[in-house]
């Protein structure tokens, strides 16, 4: 028995899970577990009263999510000066064929994250993100490339949004019929959708002897991606 | 030869690729592929100024996109109108890894579709939308359902949105390092991702008798789950 409540986002109006409210969580560990899980994800921001949709790679260190963008893009123009932004993670775990139309569903987590996006200006800031933009997915891997160049970093932009509200929705049931429906003669399944890691393709230029380091092993063909992806964030940022 | 060309989407600010605009598609067999290979998107929209990136289930009939939600929704609620939304769908096809970071990179295809939202109140056109939400994945499976009751449809919203614009986005080049790079001994790859279709779960109370019907064979273990999705589309909607 524990007298502490787990670290948990707050909850009001913006990321209150409304329909479905039994399927919402808000405490640190779920939220950062499925964020931890995706390397894809979908951020919403606004341009003149017009909603965007952008999907983009990003990961979390503590509460800031960073992503990949250009400063030529449309998202970034806009949010250099901390703009509210929506990113989102869905994991999509399954179609659900019902007995009756309406229980048609899936089963699925996802994670809304709110915040300020904005631009990561600071030299240091910006030099260890751009690290962590290869190392979070493949532990150690900056330091066996190619060093990235003055007029490289000039053209990489990325975006910082500390996490100001999140919540996680999950649905994970299977199918779920009304009570009297099982009586029917109708057939009702989970069809299960995974999303794996094929078989790497070795660049056909790769000079003789050079074979796939010892850090890329966390990523085997057959593997859920976000597992590798749980494991190699776990790695880069033990505890 | 033909002075014909196809079909496409206006361009302008909203939907022009800015960046890397080699990799934008606008013509309708394009776009319309890509959104029909999925289920899953992400849809932004706009409420007092901030922006929502919510997950659901949508689908195409012609240039209009549906999709899935509550009466009781967030966004819902606000789009009733017809509020401006962007629809997004994202095929992450791949995870490139460079010689140096600033080439690493991801193989995908995406979409964007703009419009404005609006939810679906014409009863006829609602009752053939929640056919078509259950039969455009599954064809002719809404006929062996139990019927949906007058609650239930009414606790049933359907969002519709013309597209007003669109645009696609496609990366599939795998491994492009600067040429001077191919020279270093640095290990580079493309390691692919699969969204596939596990072993379907039959509902553990499922009737004695009660067999898999012949319409999911659309769905197969281990088929990606784009190309099952893409199957059923032109069998609902042929032509």
């Amino acid at each position: 028995m524990s007298d502490t409540t787990p670290p948990a986002y707050p909850i009001d109006e913006m990321n209150r899970v409304k329909r479905r409210h039994d399927r919402g969580f808000y405490d640190h560990g779920t939220v950062h577990r499925l964020l931890d899980s995706a390397m894809l994800c979908h951020v919403a921001y606004v341009v003149d009263g017009q909603p965007y949709c952008t999907p983009t790679l990003f990961w979390r260190e503590r509460s800031t999510l960073y992503w990949h963008g250009s400063s030529a893009s449309r998202m970034l123009r806009n949010q250099s000066a901390g703009q509210p932004a929506c990113l989102t993670v869905t994991h999509f775990d399954s179609i659900v064929l019902a007995r009756c139309g309406f229980n048609h569903s899936a089963d699925y987590r996802s994670v809304m994250a709110f915040g300020h996006a904005a631009l990561v200006e600071d030299p240091a800031e910006k030099a260890a993100a751009l690290v962590a933009m290869v190392d979070r997915f493949f532990p150690g891997r900056t330091a066996t490339l190619r060093q990235s160049t003055a007029q490289e970093i000039k053209a990489t932009s990325v975006v910082a949004m500390q996490i100001e509200r999140a919540s996680a929705k999950i649905r994970a049931k299977g199918v779920a019929d009304d009570e009297e429906d099982y009586e029917l003669p109708v057939y009702a399944e989970r069809l299960p959708i995974h999303t794996v890691i094929g078989a790497p393709e070795p660049c056909p230029r790769l000079l003789d002897g050079v074979a796939r380091p010892e850090n890329l092993a966390l990523y085997q063909p057959g593997d859920l991606l976000e597992e590798a992806l749980r494991r190699a964030h776990a790695r880069t940022y033990p505890g």
